[in-house]
């Protein structure tokens, strides 16, 4: 593995041609609005490039993509987007495992799997990376590009509110404004709209949401019943997480799925006070210190006693 | 009424001294950052001012005043900030409606109320433009300072996410972030944080939310009794509104809300599709085109179906 540069990642993407981009599994909108701006800058310069990703993409991302057809090709040079480790990318692990040339991240976590690593640790999205290769590329920055780069950092800042952003996301939101995203619709989509299913799975996660440790710990649980109640599932649960830190007096918020087996998993959001990750590594799970998640082989209510009984220790 | 620029604003502010700031009632984040902001700069150059408000500040605001002292003195020049008509001064109209010198603001209906106005409406908040006078006026913007006006950006545009957002107000932000405003805490204050008792209205709200219309409409009653249950209050309520618009498909969100008298007032919200105001203003009402309000002198029952029959015609 080497580690580049933005001019250097330019240079590279410059002298290639059938360029495969894989997104990570599970797609979220920095990973895909950096693979499409890459895949658009590429198809600007006459290059075949397309991205590829191991799940289904969301049709609330279908703006990234529907006004461009992606070529097919052999592909000769693999690049990797937001992608940290080898594993996130799901289903495509086992076909490109090993054999990544290039990687752009923001993850510190990345476990420099590629041959070349262009990593800006420091960016709250990878998508204000991809940004400064495409400039790099000497490309016209038009309003796709722009739509995917901009979506990018917003779905990676939560809209900008999250504390890893930073004065350079901001200027970069307002670069990509100038060049045409459209930042109202974007987060319209991204932030304002919940599908039927997922506002139905909602208000019941809120109506069974649980307060212990003199309402220090908040839980919510979703069960598969909930799922066939809403018309929801589990690719909608994405959001329901961070509700259970936004009560003042908070400190551990845990969400608790039960999984189709009858087995569950929890996420674990906590504020400085308590370190999810520590919390979630007694489960032999791991993550942030603010957001974490960890897997249970036991029922719903079996987990969430053991959970409560680590609560407790971590807050006395 | 005369219109003024930035630099001819910095210039008056320069050459009075003893000021008085009012901001409107109901204070929210843009009218108290731009007040305090405003303050600070005028103190720093050594002179008499203070921040007034017709209503009590809530207590999140605290960290906007907290570090600094302000003087008592006997007026010598009154200036609102963020006040599009003087009767949104609330208890503080009788005293100063009238006998206001100068009026910094970005609402296009403001009603020129004032003997000077520097009225900017393509702003998506007054913050931008009273951290251009601040900068005309040279004065050291400090982290006090930065983390006022940096209130006002984040608070008027939903944290960055309305479409009245321009590329100027992330580039503000960019700015004021370097200048030492602490964008993580104020956001989580701001955005993140509910207080239990509005947590608890909030889910109360959300359990009785109600559709119409094939789901075109959505409707969330808030009742005194659910104030007495959760012991939250009408000012509490701010955040329901926009609950009503998120789900996927909804045109119109009604946020009907019973008064101590047993009357009962309506928040609305809507996309493109449904002109908010001209919905209000069947019963009287007004606002813009996407949120906008009415009162009516019956109970939520009564109201509900006048508003529902009236939405059946904007619908069709």
């Amino acid at each position: 593995m080497t580690k580049i540069n933005v001019e250097k990642c330019a240079g590279l993407l410059k002298e290639k041609d059938n360029i495969l981009i894989l997104t990570h599994a599970h797609p979220d909108g920095d990973t895909l609005g950096c693979g499409f701006a890459l895949c658009r800058a590429l198809l600007q310069l006459g290059k075949k490039a397309r991205v590829i990703c191991g799940d289904e993409i969301p049709a609330k991302y279908a703006y990234l993509y529907r006004d461009i057809t992606m070529p097919d090709f052999e592909a000769e040079y693999i690049v990797a987007v937001d992608v940290a480790t080898e594993n996130l990318l799901g289903s495509l692990a086992d076909t490109y495992g090993g054999k990544i040339d290039l990687c752009i991240d923001h993850h510190g976590s990345n476990t420099a799997y590629a041959e070349y690593l262009l990593l800006n640790a420091d960016a709250a999205a990878a998508a204000e990376t991809v940004f400064k290769v495409i400039k790099a590329m000497r490309v016209k920055i038009d309003k796709g590009i722009a739509d995917c780069l901009y979506t990018g950092l917003t779905t990676d800042t939560g809209c900008f509110r999250y504390a890893s952003t930073t004065s350079n996301t901001y200027r970069a939101a307002a670069e990509l404004i100038d060049l045409g995203a459209d930042n109202g619709i974007i987060n319209r989509v991204m932030f304002e709209t919940k599908t039927k299913t997922y506002a139905a799975l909602e208000r019941l996660a809120i109506e069974g949401m649980r307060f212990y440790e003199n309402e220090r710990v908040c839980v919510i649980t979703v069960t598969q019943e909930m799922y066939r109640v809403t018309g929801s599932g589990e690719e909608e649960t994405e959001a329901i997480a961070p509700l259970t830190r936004q009560t003042e007096g908070v400190e551990i918020g845990l969400t608790i799925r039960e999984k189709a087996d009858g087995k569950c998993k929890c996420s674990i959001r906590t504020y400085e006070s308590v370190d999810a990750s520590a919390l979630a590594a007694c489960f032999g799970g791991g993550g942030h210190k603010q957001a974490a998640a960890c897997k249970f082989d036991c029922g719903v209510a079996e987990a969430k006693k053991l959970l409560l009984a680590k609560c407790r220790d971590f807050l006395s």
